[in-house]
């Protein structure tokens, strides 16, 4: 099985994101998925975006302490000035142990001028080399 | 408009939990929504419960630094071992301005025993009355 | 034994807010407490309020991991610019055990105009009705 | 005007500890207080020890964004298992400014053995030298 | 100018990290590239590491809130039981702005055994897939 | 053996900076030896400092949870608009036991005026008294 998508969002899950029963809080893979999502429509929009939807999050496995957990996006849509970005979670268990996939969602956003009215997305043709390559 | 379902979670929003832009940061709200809906789940369970899927979560308004937010919850279908709860997220702007719903989302969860294995949810009839009154 | 007063911040105690004992710091559960009264000194004054003072701070339990710490406030005196709040802390253990009292407080603020001095609390009569209500 | 006991906690006011008016949310600063009354209380009793009650708190300016706090504790009285510490803050505003005290309090606490009974509080001539050095 | 190393930690710059200047906090940067680095020779070590020293790390660029930031790690020495790391930090200012290189360090690191004792490290062709590709 | 320098920043290590060994997490440390070598160089230099340099940093012992962490910093080289200053982090290990040194090195900082510019150093004869006592 593979990652669909680029690597976003890439970090270590510490005790201090734990939930009462020892696993990593939800609310925390959560949180990393929308920032990748985030990160990832806002390079698409070329300016910002806010999330206006969260369609079909499935968690398949928790996160563990000590997990590497690496967040993939990749644009699913994109309208005239809202798009979806499809996340996928993994996980390195324990750094070194076996990978798996946790979560996946699609996240809709919404292309935001200066005065924070929806506004166009260019065209893919328009964008900087960057938002393809990742670099 | 009024609220669906029982207060379970209400909290201050901080400077701290705030994104690039100013606003609260939306991982923040996911967070507090995923733990009122576990709280929920939890009771009407009486056992631990994961988090399966997310479901129709549209985000209506941000929050802003100030607000208060109030997390309410709804048990919205039992099954054998599996749950949905309805959860809404309104602020009061400010601590004293309007009172606006700013998203709302279902969650499933399944119960688990002391194995981790699903497990079946009680009848109504004997859950203790603070499910009911939430005192 | 009841609660006094209404549920102002209700919230779950988690892992990462422990102290080297395993117990929630009470640092924690102070400020939990300093934000609900907080917010009903404001609601009260309708306008911002500083903390002045906290008197006969008892702590009768510590707070576990998991329990769901639940805030009550109360006015308990009106002066011309400032007012008392009672405040008590209360857990259910685990999500979904016994009911105890954690701690009680009386929180004295000072309500402010917008240069930061003193200014006068309105009367009863003059409020929103949401203060009566907690809507 | 001096400081009266020890340096216990000494750290910096950052942004991330805010309340929604800008100033240093005032449970930070409790958090401060409890933290350092349980050092000194724990190196006095030479075990560990839970805060009881805090008594006479008051507030006498803000703490600010940039300030150093500075969290000085004395023991005030030694009863069988419990002891009252006296705990001032006080701050060096924006790093380089000037020195005010913030806050003031009594934390009582109850010594415990490892059962999680009171136990009795050892003389001052049994501590090791350091409670009194603070080396 | 390129980087060198993998991609090992990319994140979000919050608000909530940043100093009294407004400027991200440094031991946020820090923690972020002692994270990276422990992942990196973690892997490489196939077993448990700590940090045991930091070498010439300089300072190039603050990082601003909003900018994505990109940890990059290399193995540069591998001794008996020891390694060294090479990391650079990289921004992307705004998310979608210019691109610099932050900060860069060499961090050495001991492989432990489960008795917490140094350890071999394994030879390069002894290494799982994932240690070259990072997948 | 015997610290060199004045305490700085003395906290205490909480099980929310733990790492997915169980021991604090090293970039917690980096964070508090930071803060603490920035607040040496600000009040040496009587404005704005950055962090331009870290040198020769070795971790000699880890943190635990529930130690009690002191900083003491030392202004080691002045020049015209830099300054070096040697940070020792010691624990008191479980707030009453032992007494160790665990990690030092030496940062460089910049002196900044208003635009963020470097800007000289005042001679010490210029620095206000508390700067030597630290009061």
């Amino acid at each position: 099985m593979d990652t669909q998508g680029r690597l976003t969002i890439r970090t270590l899950a510490m005790p201090g994101d734990t939930n009462p029963s020892g696993d990593i809080f939800g609310g925390w893979v959560l949180s990393q998925m929308d920032l990748a999502a985030g990160i990832c429509a806002g390079q698409r929009a070329q300016t910002r975006v806010v999330t206006a939807a969260v369609d079909s999050m499935s968690f398949i496995q928790p996160v563990k302490v000590g997990d590497i957990l690496g967040v993939y996006t990749q644009v699913s849509r994109v309208g005239r000035s809202s798009l979806d970005i499809h996340v996928e979670a993994w996980v390195r268990r324990g750094r070194i142990g076996v990978r798996e996939k946790v979560t996946e969602a699609t996240f809709k956003f919404v292309a935001l001028d200066e005065q924070g009215k929806p506004t166009p997305i260019p065209a893919v043709e328009d964008l900087p080399e960057y938002v393809e390559t990742g670099l």
